[in-house]
Parts: structure tokens; C-alpha cells; sequence
């Protein structure tokens, strides 16, 4: 499959839709339907999972109900298979506790005509790192 | 071809082999080797480069002399054609500049009985960010 010249476009929309739907705590656990059975890796601070329904139950564990996120970069890059890699840099505020410095990146593997999550890393940085 | 139970392991160890070189103005330009000549890509500070000789070119570009360095985090995860997806969180001083969080993501490819550098995305985090 060639490389998709699309790469930016789509990794600022999958971006956008993302996080729309995981900083609202109504549709968080929704986001399951973006991974695979299978073949979706999650690394949350440090801890390994991998596939949907271990992926869910991580999303329905995180119970914070105010999300004050920024964006500070969106870097995406073609892969070979079609997919493509998604490196965020932002900030994040949840609830009461202080903001953070967070990282997160996406791997989007081609599914027909979308689709699927297959790597997904999230760190937040030590709150005196900047 | 099959996960890589050494994923970790390859992750860590790449992550040392490449911030020893990189770190050494000595040694920097020499980094070009672990690039492939069409097959890699490089975002660095959201400028795109494709292929190992304009990677040089910037390797090369790159004049700072004293590297203060710190590893928060390396999160690594197995890729499904055998390759490692490692995503790095830290702190980068160089030089008289002030202290920055910075995340750098990298896309190991398998080939042959090592790898190459598929994806490398690195970002500093703003000055205030923390």
C-alpha cells in the first residue's frame, strides 16, 4: 500500500475527534470502537494493554470529569502500510489536580476505508519538568 | 512476521545507543547510518525531511556542544511486521539555553538481523509548559 498524502489531514481530524470524545465523560468509553480486538496495543503511563476490552476497561476506569486540555503540537507522518504515526504534544489539567506536560502517540492502521487504532502510548511529565 | 518479545529490551537499548552518539558532537552525523536512504522519515520541530541524506544534512546542522539530557520515560510497544514503536519523554539542556521537556517518537523497521530508523518525530515542549 502506497503512502497516504492525506497523513496530515487525517491525523489532525483523528486529533480532534479523539479527544472531543475523551474529555467529555459521557462518550469516553465510546472510544473502544476505535481499537481492535486484538490488535490494538495501549501503554497508559508505564502500564501495557492490549486489545479492546482491556482497552475499555482502562477507558471506563479513568473517572475525571473536567478536562482542561491545549494542544501545543500535532505531528503526523505517512507510514508504508498506508497508516500513520500521530505524535501529540499537549497539556493537560484534570479535575483539581495541577496541569501537566502530556505525550501521546497514535500508530492508525488502514481498514478498508478507515481505520483502526493499533498503538496508542500516553505520558504525562513530572509536574516540575518544563 | 511475528511481535518481538524483545521489544523492551530493543527499545531501551536503541534509546541509549542513539542519545550516546547524538549527544556527542563527535559523533552525531554519524547517526545517518541508522537512516535508510529513501525509507525514513524525520519531523523535527515540525520540519518534515524524507531520506538519509537531507537526515544528515540536519544531523549535521545541529551545532550544539554540551547536551544536558534526562529520560523521564521510554514506552515501547511490539509492532505487528516485527518492528518496536518506542516513545520517549525528557529533558534536554544545550548549551546556555534554559531546560525544556521534549517527546521523540521512533518507528524501528526490521531488516535483515537489525533495524533501521522508519519514523523519528521529536518536539520540545515550551519553556512554561510544565
Amino acid at each position: 500500500m502506497a503512502l497516504n498524502p492525506q497523513y496530515d489531514q487525517i491525523g489532525t481530524g483523528f486529533v480532534t475527534q479523539y479527544y472531543g470524545m475523551f474529555d467529555n465523560p459521557a462518550t469516553r468509553a465510546n472510544l473502544v470502537a476505535l481499537y481492535n480486538v486484538e490488535h490494538s496495543f495501549m501503554t497508559f503511563e508505564g502500564e501495557q494493554i492490549q486489545g479492546a476490552a482491556k482497552i475499555q476497561e482502562k477507558l471506563q476506569s479513568l473517572t475525571f470529569q473536567k478536562i482542561n486540555r491545549a494542544i501545543t503540537a500535532i505531528d503526523s507522518q505517512p507510514m508504508f502500510d498506508g497508516g500513520v504515526l500521530i505524535n501529540v504534544l499537549g497539556r493537560l489539567q484534570t479535575d483539581d489536580d495541577p496541569p501537566h506536560a502530556y505525550t501521546q502517540t497514535f500508530v492508525l492502521k488502514p481498514i478498508e476505508s478507515s481505520f483502526f487504532v493499533q498503538h496508542d502510548v500516553f505520558r504525562l511529565a513530572l509536574h516540575n519538568m518544563a
